[in-house]
């Protein structure tokens, strides 16, 4: 329950301030104990981030499963949707694209947790490609993964073009056109309204 | 001159440990200056690396310039090239990955320089984009700068994955595949061999 509440704390201090500047004091102020209290708890700063990133990836999920596991053509909207979604929580975006950016140094943290994490989404989303893409030939399960990836590649890297510069970056159109443009080269039609 | 080497042996500290491992001592030692030394030339280790990237990108437009200023689908090639050649220098890769990322925070002292060369960087490959898509109707300006901010963010996002997972990703074939699936879903072909 206590944890609960410092994971939320820690999401309104991250999305105020940044990953940077928001301090464990600023966190262990809005629950009401001490910084020792909050590092008992999840040991590090970059830990505390783990978490949060992992409540806003159940959370999402849970919006999923609601909508009854929603799977192709489906699945894709739903990540525009989320696209969107991120274009009105700057601070939580700032922190995700600095901590995933940080992993990739020797020995962080958060590496497991986005290595499970870019595994996995980009099965999903390989899935969700090749079943929302109505060819007449399947396209190959390589081709699909290599897709994936991009799609990926596409929305973190869209994030830190629109964090330096927002007015010049529609990040929903931009993924939509990727979506569009994988489909449409598999033989495929575009994605078409929700 | 003394400049030059510090950048040069910043650069081979950072590829060879990363950024954040790789300490002004060790680049000092590399050039024979103290650790004072450096800081009297950049100012800050972030600076020092913003030099290295600046480094990096003259470079590369040099042998642009040596192939004769290449445009629309020579450009492109050039810029696959450039993804292949990133694939054997993981040190520079991931301090551009981490000092990209840390660059959307606050005051941060490379922010100037990224916001700069990303806004050059679309201009340039919307550019491309368009000589390169020799489609019937010409594609309109707002569609190329999309696209380009779209392969920009592939390329950066795909170094992340990559990082973490090399076997998983093979980034020359997965932004090859995003800029033919750009030109073809413009009414243009793919971009085929250098």
């Amino acid at each position: 329950m206590r944890r609960e509440e410092i994971v939320h704390a820690a999401r309104e201090v991250f999305s105020a301030k940044g990953f940077r500047n928001g301090s464990l004091s600023d966190i262990a102020e809005r629950v009401g104990i001490t910084h020792q209290g909050v590092l008992h708890h999840f040991g590090t700063k970059e830990q505390l981030l783990v978490e949060v990133l992992r409540d806003r990836d159940t959370t999402g999920r849970a919006a999923l499963a609601d909508a009854s596991n929603p799977r192709g053509a489906r699945f894709l909207h739903h990540v525009l949707n989320t696209v969107t979604t991120n274009t009105r929580r700057t601070g939580i975006v700032q922190a995700y694209t600095v901590l995933s950016a940080e992993s990739v140094t020797e020995g962080h943290p958060a590496q497991p947790w986005f290595r499970t994490r870019f595994t996995t989404l980009r099965q999903d989303l390989a899935e969700a490609l090749g079943e929302a893409c109505d060819a007449a030939e399947p396209v190959a399960r390589e081709e699909l993964e290599r897709g994936a990836a991009v799609l990926v590649a596409v929305m973190d890297g869209l994030q830190v073009q629109w964090l330096l510069d927002p007015g010049a970056i529609d990040m929903t159109a931009a993924v939509r056109m990727t979506i569009d443009a994988l489909l449409t080269s598999w033989g495929g039609r575009p994605l078409g309204p929700a």
